[in-house]
């Protein structure tokens, strides 16, 4: 991409209402645009972080069985009065909207009810069973407030995946595999060593649910670590009968502030009971399906790998969701394309300054804007290129051709 | 895939309710689920079918300068506004709703005023344009009926770009060249030789909009074909002024229904106009941004290609559009993914069907559900391989070795 052709730019500032952090320098690096409180829209950068990090997530889920599918955004009055969700003194942050007929209809809110219904219609037998189905989707939350930036949106952009399963011994079977593919997710993404497998309270049907915990002050959750064991208490279970039951002692736990950047629950019958989602098994008799949820804000993921990895010039994005691998800055007085086109010739994947602007404030666009690795063609450098790594201090030279090699990965 | 790990299956009835073909077919052929009255879910199948549609669109848009961003589904009161159709009795259409304290948000009705907005923040040199942005997202029309299947749901996929150029010559050269790109995605999704460019009408600033046209009785529009022209009226405007404008003879024109299957709009300043949307040419004068918009409708494309394309046994993919490009039908008593292995080797799309099940129905299955080709497997066969082209009655034998080198397109 050359950046003359990208209509967007960077900010210096960001709108007076914007109080985190994650979304000042999404927006300042024109990530994001902000259409309101809670509400943010996706410039052409933005989208390709989105993209990199539903991918990731995508390659995970269909790793262990997900079949990705897309359900609608409104969803259905009869079917959620069901569960017994709709009424708003149960869910009292639903979004609706009304039918010309004054019908109602929820802007999805969360996809137990949607996956229980449609499943109801093709699940019979045991042979239909397990499924492990997901979706990619806008989420609608009616937040009484929004200050946490992308961290917590009214509208935002989530994977869900729900495990339709037997008995609770293959749900577990599964839910083990789901954890371990969350891990992955995490690790992925630049995160992994940031983020606890976190015990968190469980409702109905299971003791605990499982959250993933991210470091950081901007959090809006308190979690106990267990350095050693590498494993954290969500402050709502944090009780003497709880550390007992997990081995942990208060000595060894240490308090901090987390952001949830993921969540995996145990549902047992508490969807399919409603929906009377039964198979037949061998023997011809019917049971319950036993169900669980694993959830991911994608945007939320961003605004974290932003608030914990970024610096006091701007963001540090991981090479695994940079929207470029390399930001090519042109200072020459001179400029051509030639080393942007072997780049591109050698599928790296390069944004290339080559506005009329001053040395000064490319360089500084290209700090804000975080790609994993910079390259400064100028005057002064002959025809050697300098790399710097945007998480490092360290400047190299090279020629163009070491350089590709070097970001082909061919040595270092 | 394998079948016997989808959970979904074909069936023999749609609901009651649903009137129209393409809905009907795509029900039973397990590609959509109807949530409610113009409102479906993408059911795996259906999703692979959206997601090839998806990147046809997007590599056409990208090939002639788009930039794809996501843009919030939440509208803004206060943007709306400013071009004067919030008011609902200037949209009847709107789905709106509500934030706790009572302010007003609208769902995505259409991206003219969120996009100028957007822009606004970053446009302000003749250097800073052309930009031609653009956005898959859902939409959602408040229709008072909705009885046509995906052709007009309350929502629906959709992908509109936008273009904002310096001037009128500007914008016709690039409006042309979207001509251009529509008839190349009509084309390559199987649906072209039946889909005419239309002539409709333009509102303020243009005397014609551009329609694309696809001929189906089931169709809500009447359109004017001049077939040796290869162009068509819309009998919006179809006088007799126009006709001679457009050098057009009423004896040469046929009268037919159609689905709009896309349409090209040129806005001139009706929005850049109320959004204050300026550059500064190369004079320092300042000139107001001429607009253009360019939408198509996702799942009423795929809706036309199952409507028009299907016969009395179900729907018939294009290859382009396909879900899998071969559906293997194992009759044997003994069945084994022997051949299933080598295609998905070979990386040929294939769907398998290792059912227990009646070979009647998994050969109706394969009719309903309509991969371009069909491969059969059978005792009575031995080694030899069936394969049916969906749209052909024509059925060959051949070793295994030849049906993959045929289906790699090697020899025919």
């Amino acid at each position: 991409m050359k950046q003359s052709q990208l209509f967007t730019h960077t900010l210096k500032e960001s709108p007076k209402d914007e109080v985190s952090l994650n979304a000042q320098l999404l927006i300042r690096g024109a990530y994001i645009y902000k259409e309101m409180a809670g509400v943010y829209s996706y410039l052409p950068l933005g989208l390709r972080v989105i993209n990199k990090i539903e991918n990731i997530i995508r390659e995970e889920m269909d790793a262990i069985g997900g079949l990705e599918m897309k359900t609608s955004i409104f969803q259905n009055k009869d079917v959620w009065e069901k569960s017994g969700r709709w009424d708003d003194n149960v869910v009292n942050n639903w979004f609706k909207t009304k039918l010309k007929n004054g019908a109602e209809l929820g802007l999805s809110f969360t996809n137990e009810e949607a996956y229980a219904n449609i499943l109801k219609q093709y699940i019979n037998s045991y042979k239909d069973l397990p499924v492990y189905p997901y979706d990619f989707k806008t989420i609608f939350r009616n937040e009484a407030r929004s200050k946490s930036g992308i961290f917590r949106g009214r509208e935002f952009y989530w994977k869900a995946l729900y495990s339709f399963s037997k008995d609770e011994k293959e749900h577990q079977e599964f839910y083990e595999k789901a954890k371990k593919a969350y891990q992955n997710i995490f690790q992925r993404a630049g995160i992994g060593n940031l983020t606890y497998l976190t015990f968190a309270s469980g409702g109905s049907f299971s003791k605990f649910s499982h959250e993933f915990q991210t470091l950081t002050e901007a959090g809006e959750d308190t979690i106990y670590i267990d350095e050693k064991k590498n494993i954290a208490v969500n402050k709502e279970v944090y009780t003497d009968e709880v550390l007992k039951e997990l081995n942990l002692n208060k000595k060894d736990l240490v308090e901090k502030k987390a952001v949830e950047v993921g969540n995996i629950f145990s549902l047992g019958t508490k969807f399919s009971d409603p929906f009377n989602l039964k198979y037949k098994d061998k023997d011809g008799q019917e049971n319950l399906v036993i169900m669980g949820s694993y959830g991911i804000g994608l945007g939320r993921l961003m605004g974290t790998i932003v608030e914990v990895l970024a610096d006091d010039r701007g963001i540090i994005w991981p090479e695994s969701v940079a929207p470029y691998k390399v930001h090519l800055v042109d200072l020459r007085s001179k400029m051509d394309d030639k080393l942007y086109q072997i780049l591109q010739n050698s599928e790296i994947e390069v944004i290339y300054d080559d506005r009329e602007i001053s040395p000064g404030m490319k360089l500084k666009d290209a700090d804000l804007m975080g790609m994993p690795y910079r390259l400064v063609l100028s005057d002064k450098l002959g025809d050697k290129v300098e790399l710097k790594r945007r998480d490092s201090e360290d400047i190299s030279l090279y020629s163009e051709k070491e350089v590709v090699e070097i970001l082909k990965g061919n040595y270092k």
